[in-house]
């Protein structure tokens, strides 16, 4: 018997990973399974239908991260709660805002955060080995981080020499931080540079694109928010079996040291 | 009825995650179980023991990545072949290499990457959301990048001011890598910055260590080689609950948009 007021439940933030239900982890589908309430933006609910089904389900707009994440909280008192968050939950996600909002309001909830496969890595898939190694996460949304402190960042990324995978690289607001971006990358490679845009990674529309740098710099109409943009690093080059691309490598050092 | 010769196989090049059968997706449980033969070096094959019984199995050890791949080429030709490989394959793993042989040999067999959770993701969800937005994966691993590139790739990295997810952290043969990594990040990040060692996630064994950069300069012998070390960003601090330490939060920035 539990006591009044006692705390018994848990929130479980749940990491969706590219929206489709073959990629979902099993710890994350149980951590659906076992929820009383389900909550999450509406693009990622609809994405994980079949699993919700005789649940609480509480959509949410996207946008409302602070309200959703205290709802979240509120519930899980006395609740089970999965916050369902697309990709990796700990990557632009919802895994960092809960947590925030847990701290400020001082909550002892229960909370676990359920890893899953994040965009960067399912676009990666998508395209060959295009990280392979060292790679820089960067998100050129401006909508919380200032434009100058990623401008900045994205130089310094750039100047490592190692890939970079691209998150949010066309926002509604600024259809130019793009544009901007790139120049910026093209301080420190070359036009020939191999670059992928993955779109809908493993949901319904999927697109792949191999191009260079200087070809997306040329056109980035093919961009969308729904696109992962990979920028090849110093070694990086396009896979081809004849005339057919397949991908992109970037090599991790094993000519260095071995013949083959 | 198939002709001779022909090419039949298929080689999946399977991310098993960070070890645990909880935590691989069912699009790499479905590969496994459709694959004749799996191959992967000891460790990872150990971890998945219950998914492949009655599959020939080549393990293959560490250090023999070249002609493991080699021989995995070769299988596929006729055959289906599951190259498991840790974490997310595409990411210090079996991709790259398996590829650039492919490439190299101008092998034609079909090959797929199924994406997987990737070390740092994993890491960073046992002890709350230490990333959260942009960061920087990096190997500390000399074996197959030159000393000197790793330190320059470092000092970009810390002048981002954004968290590093640090792989490889220490190796055998150069077991004072981390310490001189730690001096070129101490250029960039206060002696208090929060910092997590967090050894074999999801693995038997696992222990999470929450610090300060300074403790982590004072003794470092806390981490070993299958530990995943997360620098914290300009931005990150411990969360507590009470005096409870449990874990790192990066914000988002939220709190420059939101009161809350």
């Amino acid at each position: 018997m539990q006591s009044e007021g006692k705390q018994t439940g848990l929130l479980s933030i749940v990491s969706t990973g590219p929206g489709n239900i073959q990629q979902l982890t099993p710890a994350a589908l149980k951590a659906i399974a076992k929820a009383e309430y389900v909550i999450g933006n509406n693009v990622y609910i609809d994405l994980i239908r079949p699993l919700i089904e005789g649940k609480e389900v509480v959509k949410s707009p996207m946008g409302e991260e602070v309200n959703r994440a205290q709802l979240a909280l509120d519930l899980a008192e006395k609740h089970r709660v999965a916050m369902v968050s697309g990709g990796d939950a700990g990557v632009y996600g919802m895994a960092g805002i809960v947590i925030e909002v847990a701290e400020r309001t001082g909550s002892t909830v229960a909370i676990e955060v359920i890893p899953g496969v994040t965009a960067a890595t399912a676009a990666a898939s998508c395209i060959g080995s295009p990280l392979s190694g060292d790679y820089v996460t960067l998100s050129l949304s401006d909508l919380l981080t200032p434009w100058e402190v990623i401008g900045m960042r994205l130089d310094h990324a750039s100047a490592m020499g190692v890939p970079l995978a691209i998150y949010n690289p066309r926002s509604r607001g600024r259809p130019h931080n793009l544009d901007t971006a790139l120049a910026i990358i093209s301080k420190h490679r070359e036009d020939e540079t191999p670059v992928a845009v993955v779109k809908n990674a493993y949901r319904p529309g999927e697109e792949r694109h191999i191009m260079t740098l200087d070809e997306l710099k040329a056109d980035t109409s093919i961009v969308d928010m729904h696109s992962i943009v990979i920028i090849g690093g110093l070694e990086s080059r396009i896979w081809k079996v004849g005339d057919d691309v397949r991908g992109i490598i970037t090599p991790r050092g094993y000519h260095r040291k071995y013949v083959y």
